[in-house]
């Protein structure tokens, strides 16, 4: 064997100039939700919806098992994206349109395809640009249940590998998605109120005033666990898992250690809002647009608040109305003299992620006392 | 939308005023057991009963499946009743007379009710009080195979809200719950024998004297993995899991830092036992008592020893017999020139955990040589 | 009760003079993949293999379920050993002849023995030795499919109890253990090529060349999450997970520190290497050598390479090839003033594992394209 062998690097992810506008990316891998993976994602949240815990109650709801909670669904079919779209991206910008169809059991298997729709350069840095895509998940494929799992938009800022590069010119209109969220029906026989202990007892449709901020009590600290969570979910982006990467040159990552993968938080501050406004969900509707607003580290402790917008009738479901909130995620950081209504003194109030979130609740009228 | 939107904190938990003698609490959620909880919990404790790692094994003993051993079932049914009588609680006094009825395997659905027996003030802090409970775990809840899985009391010191407020007086007796610990029966036909390699050679009834005291040889350290495990759980203590709480006023809190739910440690010195006492065990019967004696902070190694008290025969089966045992935890603290038999210098050896402990034990006459 | 009870400490594994040529020994425990260890090893590894991720795929190319992957398989089959062969270790020094039989299937039970060949004093310390052994692990004994999952040898580096104690005489061969990597049938009338978008498209047979060498491109930093993990698979020595022992002599143990366990960096190396020369593979068929050359801590980031070293047919396969590699294993040491073409300055490449490493990769010209 030859001494000096020919070495290969096999570059990872698209970069900016590798997007064109209406092709279409059939990612890699495709996953199977085990009962690992469930209880990794569902527990660790802190849910608290009855759906996802208690196998008795979901199949009484007429599910067919234990039911994923949006905030789990959204991040396995996300993360099959994120080799193709996001590996080399510098940030994650905004969630469009996100709806949610089928529900995803235990035993299904997720696989997912992007759409390309858009792609420009920074007006400011050479080496930047915005990558607008669309993606759907379907579950089972080829399989009497296939179904439409969660489809969604999202706007990426990506790092292009050439600064000289041309970006493929052209626009794309989003493909019309059928997506509209799977319930089980309302069936009067149904003994519901039986197991009304097991939810909140205050969180039905009725309970929600517009108008209204209901700070979540409860935090929850990110540990270095985050790495490993990561991996899990096939999020192959290495600032979220390369500490190395950063030690070498930490003035190039934001806060110079490893970053949080931004699904993390969104589906904590999910979890953390269930006991107030998810219990006596039958699922979430829509996320119309979401974005994160700061960086979470490990040794942050994570924060939720939910505003109620509005409120409206669930069509064709007299049993269900639809809650239009947006959730609110914060942190807070230390900062010599700070001083605000918000945070303690020394402390100040750091918004991290927010997404405006229609939910589909139980009245209870229907399902209670 | 106004912009000064109505804010809501709900309360969770109950304080100390909140308790009525009498009073019985359905906990929410309730929890089925999947095979990612069975393993986060029973792996990760050195479990090393083979009941609880071959599926073979279990089987050929007359078990549906793998048993969930009784630390994890502990956790499982305990942790259902922290929201509701211990979230606002400053430490958990005493567990008494914890008795184990039918199985746990997975699929399982635990659903957790708690009775209220009495409420006393602190003679000396007018903030604090006990309460006393009586809980009791059912699994399956309206099919065939419905049954208790665990009941058990508890006394727990608890804050009140308002220091003013009055207590709900009266005490009420203990419920008699029907539960003991379900055997499958012992079958001369089934070949124990050819399975004796998978077990201790030296854990067999017969291989206890009273008056015995067993230093399990291994030790285990808690990372911060604890306050992802405590949220798994559904262990909604913020002392746990919320460390900007602490960071606000260190002082008050014990340590100073994030607290290890008590159920690890619990769990884990029934894990670091079980090579020397719980091997050849087809369950736990019953925890007369039980209390924790110093906190556990992540970095600390837990050690355990069992001291043998007494022997009995297991009624109606000759094939067991119950050894009374005393589960201890302990770990060592750094301190400035200790010295003692008890520890190498310059570490002081500090007690952690105490548990009273009957366990069923097959003799060897029937299983083995 | 005495007030001085007979103290007992079992001592755990064995030693250098408890191994003698020709005995076999019949490990504790066992151990059923459940779809929570599944998911621990397989996802966290960053395995990128469809087989291991999505069911469609895997039943479509003929297995029964989502395939274990080797790593993964690996760690489960070699921890059952730790107790008996390494918990008084101080070092493993060659894996060797390491061949792969059935699939492991999520609920498979898997149980192991290990045979000594040979015991050899140490040349300059009196109280260390080398015992080789010979190790098999089978699965679902008993049961119509019981099949031999791996086999393996080892050399391991064991403590004696007693310096003086003479060591077993004597030399063993190996068993010839029927054992070689299980594959569906090539079957034309499956639609492989509709499946192939889920793998890599450039790591198929054809597409590798002797001398070459693969340097993948991502990075993954372990944590403290390795303590966890090494008690979910049951390794039981303590230089991986207590803390306490370390720090009451830190310059007796490597780098005064807990070491993470081997098998993790074996597992995380064929993860990082697996979209670039896993993802075709139908399995790993032999590992005729491989060792471990320098101690990994939490903190260290995992880097990988692969030497394709050659190429041969697979006997009676035409769809398929063997790709014989080396897979290495790296990490970054901080070093004042180091300087080389490997590393960045102030850094040194420090290697810290090696596996001779034999593939059954598809082809192209059968599978897709």
């Amino acid at each position: 064997m030859s001494e000096t062998p020919r070495i290969i690097r096999k570059q990872t992810g698209n970069f900016l100039e590798d997007f064109r506008p209406g092709h279409v990316l059939r990612h890699k891998g495709g996953k199977t939700v085990t009962e690992g993976l469930f209880t990794t994602f569902t527990e660790f949240a802190m849910t608290s919806n009855p759906l996802a815990k208690n196998l008795r109650y979901a199949r009484a709801y007429g599910f067919e098992g234990l039911v994923c909670p949006p905030g789990f669904t959204m991040l396995v079919c996300f993360s099959q994206t994120v080799e193709d779209v996001s590996e080399n991206a510098r940030a994650n910008l905004e969630y469009i349109d996100m709806r949610f169809g089928a529900p995803l059991y235990v035993g299904d298997t997720v696989e997912v395809e992007t759409r390309v729709l858009n792609v420009r350069p920074s007006s400011s840095r050479p080496n930047l640009g915005i990558v607008h895509v669309q993606s759907t998940a379907r579950k089972n494929l080829g399989s009497p249940d296939e179904a439409v799992v969660l489809t969604w938009q999202r706007k990426v800022q990506v790092y292009k590998r050439d600064d000289a590069a041309e970006l493929h010119p052209g626009e794309v209109e989003p493909d019309a998605i059928d997506c509209a969220l799977w319930l089980p029906p309302y069936e009067p026989s149904r003994d519901y109120k039986s197991l009304a202990h097991l939810s909140s007892p205050d969180s039905y449709f009725e309970d929600f005033e517009p108008n209204t901020l209901i700070e979540h009590s409860r935090g929850r600290t990110v540990t270095t666990e985050h790495v490993g969570l990561t991996a899990v979910l096939d999020n192959t982006s290495q600032v979220h898992c390369n500490q190395f990467m950063i030690d070498l040159d930490p003035k190039q990552y934001v806060g110079g250690q490893l970053i949080v993968f931004g699904g993390i938080p969104f589906t904590l501050c999910l979890g953390l809002s269930s006991p107030d406004v998810g219990d006596n969900a039958l699922g979430d509707v829509r996320y119309p647009t979401g974005r994160h607003t700061a960086p979470l580290f490990s040794g942050d402790t994570v924060f939720a608040a939910t505003r109620v917008r509005g409120k409206r009738d669930y069509p064709e479901r007299e049993d269900l109305g639809i809650l239009e909130t947006t959730l609110l995620g914060h942190k807070f950081v230390r900062e010599a003299g700070a001083s605000s209504d918000a945070a303690p003194d020394g402390w100040k109030k750091t918004p991290i992620f927010e997404l405006e979130r229609e939910i589909a609740v139980k009245r209870r009228s229907h399902y209670a006392g």
